[in-house]
């Protein structure tokens, strides 16, 4: 099945090193491997949008929900790249916005929607995204 | 956060055998680990509602989406079991629902939909459900 | 091939719970995930001679190195345990052998001998067994 | 500890991209992650050296046995690379040595030497290394 067309533009994409232990006894990368892909590319984005120290803060976002849709199998061998963005930003919590392509034509093989949100790393109770944060990933995404 | 109400009547459960590379640098179970606890379930769900050569057969199950919410976190050592229930049988597709739990409790960790379409091996395309496939699940589920 | 016997006698046993990802594209279990399931073995070992409490000590044991031997292919399905003992207590490190057998005949698939060295969680300098876990390792594989 | 000098020349070395996954709860690189990197490492090592069609000829190598041994802790954030060389070619079955290091300083964390034997995939039976093969691992580890 082809993935619908989406209006998100993705500034930040990650190629990844597949390993042979996600590829599945049908010759497939298995579709837990994805999730593996995925957070690389979340870890990546939010290094590199919001700073080395975003992972020592005593505010961390955690995920809330997500979901996934597969289109097309890959085999081991592929090259394929994760693209990320954030395509909403809401008080506490925002979306996140994924998709992970062959790194050559960029025909799209799964596409993921996380919504994450800030906690407090004492006491897990959910606070305001931190204002910096909210800045940075504005000036990253180019929202208006 | 608590899980909310849900009215499906789960008939199949599993208990997992946590990892310690499940475990992230947080003492919590990573969320990617949940995946594979939720595909020990449909594995086990089908080996025991359709038989054990459902694996090797024509027609297989593949993901076309998933849905996770995450409630509670674990740590290692906790007791979880996975429980598993078809909840609606399409034509092509049916949807599974699952839910992580506290074995001893039930309180409800992370919950699950996944969407399943059945595809021919030598293709991939769609195909329908096998009659006696339907049949086994409607009759495990008590489906009217 | 068929693994040479061993003269020592294994008083712990855990079953394993082998996961779908942990098969490779050729319908046996990855070499990788045997590694997974010596680890369950050695927590579970440890838990169950050494106490709970073991994994929240100032001194921890960490693994010096692992020699690993591969006798027979394990195919999604098989059930499988983890036998584990203690073969050797020195001053500051001990050595585990363990193996990976069906559960039902006990045939050998993979054999493990892992020397762990003791040391303290603050600087990770090796440090002497704690007498009392040295007692308790004893007592429970009936060392002289 | 320190790594022994070792007087193998590594003419193959492959970056690895950690996974947040690979990270256990003390925040270092789980002991397993290292079997996913070396794993890396020998499939690069054989695509590059041997071609892109070996893991599909009738004659495949598997793992005999493997020895590891641990010295340096790895970081999530840390940069690592895995080097890999064959030291001895024997009938049926070769030696690899492999080593990760920090990419920077070479420092070596982790060493391991991996007996790898030929087998024929029908039935699993020992066959000599092709000849093929033999010379192409000659030539690139300029064996004399």
């Amino acid at each position: 099945m082809d993935a619908p067309a989406l209006s998100t533009s993705f500034r930040h994409s990650l190629p990844i090193q597949i390993r042979f232990s996600d590829v599945d006894r049908f010759g497939h990368v298995n579709n837990n491997a994805y999730f593996a892909y995925y957070d690389l590319g979340k870890q990546e984005y939010m290094r590199s949008v919001l700073g080395d120290d975003v992972f020592e803060a005593d505010v961390v976002p955690v995920v809330a929900n997500i979901h996934v849709d597969f289109f097309q199998p890959v085999r081991y061998g592929d090259a394929v790249s994760v693209e990320t963005a954030v395509t909403h930003l809401g008080t506490k919590s925002f979306t996140l916005q994924q998709q992970a392509v062959r790194t050559d034509t960029r025909q799209v093989l799964c596409r993921c929607t996380t919504v994450m949100v800030c906690v407090h790393r004492d006491d897990g109770q959910s606070v305001p995204i931190p204002e910096s944060h909210r800045q940075l990933i504005r000036a990253f995404e180019q929202m208006g």
